[in-house]
């Protein structure tokens, strides 16, 4: 198929069709990545701004390279130490980077929607690096891909998000893209962060672990920010870890397949035990790998690219 | 004309010729940014370092956009977190980076002469982007080639300067600039902010804003740093406003066709309201598309090439 | 010879012709450095990732810049800002890096061993930037190379090395390079900093000035890092200097073609004075040109290149 947005916002709006083709551009992305030279000259000449107003130092280096090895120039936009901080608007930061021929914004921002707006005010291709509570487009598009790609389908997939729910963009994404594309999601934690309100989204809510994880293909944990965990909702580090926490001896009753998944930075000991995170039923870093190709594949098609056909170099 | 400085300290030693083959190679790299390819190999394997004393997001990344145009290698140094920290001089820390072949410093100060100091000890090739309130050259420069684009010529051209003239770098890099090339220049703005004495550089000084831009073919308006302005010299932020901030009502009775410039960003609502920097007089944006035009010209005239016609790629 | 090993992590383990080997390839990088093209194609489409723990602006610059040189990609992880700070083991983060394909890891830790550690645990190439008081190898490598340039020699030379050699990794790295290749080291400095157990490692241990400069064919100064120094072992800095400090009346005695070298940033008027760091015996700006050639002669080895034929571009 052909592609035909600017932007890559959320998976909430995107089509089937778009996310297949996404999913199957990174699949030949990926191969470029296991070549001995690994760039191809898609975007040379482009610039991509990073403009991250809430730091992520792994997912602002995930699109770097992506850009990278798409031969883009990459900028850095610290907004730490920017004109934001000077009192500029977001709206007139981007414009002037905009202004300065920036062809890609990748933008992270602590409120839901931002990149929408940007996507509205500007000319450029935006692409969402995850916004407040509500979407981290490529976070669920990877998590799809190295489901897919380990399971060989999507569709009848069992699904079980594990974590804190309501807070968390990258739940939103998989839910999004899992169910449009057929798989069965359960949800599961502590219930003041895993309302039945999800329920709408076509999820199952199961407040009992054993009963989340016993039928699952797929585990996807989610990272406890517990520096950042609103205290009246989050039970106790202890607690949480003890309902919640996935060890060894729970694992006993799961499928001997199931994949362990986990969007990263770990706390070990917390949401998951080393033995579990470094275990043979981890994918947790090739997560991280299939990331830069899912990466190159966004940027790549909104720029126009062919779908499904990176030239090489 | 054949360019022969090292370096662009600033527009008070420029001669006219000078100046007009900076806006000329300028316009012709402005003509490449609009090309699908971008990039010139003009530096390809030349290293421009940014070393910005006193930080500012947006004149580093266009500098960095306009060296990575010209294929060059960039290099940021956050003196912030340097050895500059450590106690270095000035004068050490940039002989190092000379000694580790840098080929280009960009050099951004709070003392006034940096730039010069550094040319005088360094061989590399040095450019002020601006030293304390003395010049900001490549935004003089940027601001010169986008009032002769808009207005076709500079000569005899009204040119009213607005705001903190006696702190600011930009005022007199423009002064400089638009006095050689035959300009007119008024200056405006509270009188403990623009004393008479700048009518010895060729300016009228105004103190009641009516009268500055009814005649004014151009009206550059400053940033009020209200962060760092001096209480004592400045009068409130509201009196300011009151007094000299660009409304849409304000500019009725001057001619149709001035030009809205700033060199951003903004205080919106302070110096200029926003249906008045959003509107049909207002360049700014184009300004720092400019901007990367001027400083791709002036790195590639001092590093000795052609005026006027940088290679295509 | 061929070169084998795909670490760069001390002077400690490596062999008398494998450090001929790292200096021999810089000798033809640095002839590179001072052609018109400075680029090499060697690690085109790599990704070497700076992982700096410890800040240090000059030495990550001189690796990004031969990183550069070599035609690769860099990525500069900011420990402060990073996962690191959440509470990731660096375990996770350097895998994270890895799963990310970066091909080399530069690590600056403050954890002596940490570069090994990680050495074990990647597949990815990982050089040693210094890991807290045990070794910086291209630092070592570096002052090899500049005495065995200036003097043609190691074997029989007369090396001194002055001030905090207790907590200074860079004497470490010094002394086993040097002695291997079979220079003869001196050390010097008060009693507390640098007692007789360095004698074990082949050194003469002297705590008079005079006696350990008289015969020198090199004198290194470290510098004094009076900000983090013991307050119980080093003497204050006044003493220090009226000790150690070296002088161009402190020269006389010397050999007419001592060499001073310092490994930068120097303290004017503390460990040596301007005259003497500016004078015609120091060659500490060259100790800077020097590594880089060192650090693209350590990633071109590593990276699995044909010993002292670095091709061309």
């Amino acid at each position: 198929m052909k592609w035909h947005r600017k932007d890559l916002l959320d998976l909430q709006s995107l089509s089937v069709e778009e996310i297949q083709t996404v999913l199957d551009t990174a699949r030949e992305f990926k191969a470029v990545g296991e070549r001995h030279i690994k760039k191809v000259p898609a975007l040379r000449g482009k610039t991509v701004v990073t403009l991250f107003v809430e730091p992520s130092t792994r997912t602002r280096i995930s699109f770097e390279l992506a850009a990278h090895r798409l031969s883009a120039d990459v900028i850095n936009f610290n907004a730490e130490v920017s004109s934001l901080r000077k009192g500029e608007t977001l709206k007139d930061t981007a414009r002037n980077l905009e202004a300065l021929n920036a062809d890609f914004i990748v933008i992270r921002h602590s409120a839901a929607g931002a990149p929408h707006f940007l996507s509205r005010v500007l000319g450029a291709h935006v692409v969402n690096a995850g916004d407040g509570a509500h979407e981290h487009p490529t976070q669920g598009l990877l998590d799809l891909f190295t489901m897919r790609e380990k399971k060989g389908r999507l569709a009848g997939l069992q699904v079980t998000i594990l974590g804190d729910i309501l807070y968390s963009r990258v739940a939103r994404s998989n839910i999004w893209g899992l169910r449009k594309l057929g798989a069965e999601v359960t949800l599961c934690g502590p219930p003041t962060l895993v309302p039945r309100t999800f329920e709408a989204m076509g999820c199952r809510v199961v407040h009992d672990l054993h009963q989340a994880i016993a039928d699952a293909d797929v585990i996807n944990l989610l990272r406890i920010q517990h520096e950042r965990q609103r205290k009246s909702a989050f039970p106790g580090l202890g607690e949480y870890t003890h309902l919640f926490g996935i060890t060894r001896s729970r694992l006993a009753d799961t499928k001997p397949d199931v994949l362990i998944m986990h969007p990263g930075p770990i706390n070990r000991g917390v949401e998951v035990d080393s033995d579990v995170a470094d275990g043979e039923r981890s994918v947790i870093l090739e997560q991280v790998t299939n990331g830069l190709a899912i990466r190159m594949a966004a940027l790549y098609l909104i720029n126009g690219g062919k779908a499904t056909t990176p030239g090489a170099n």
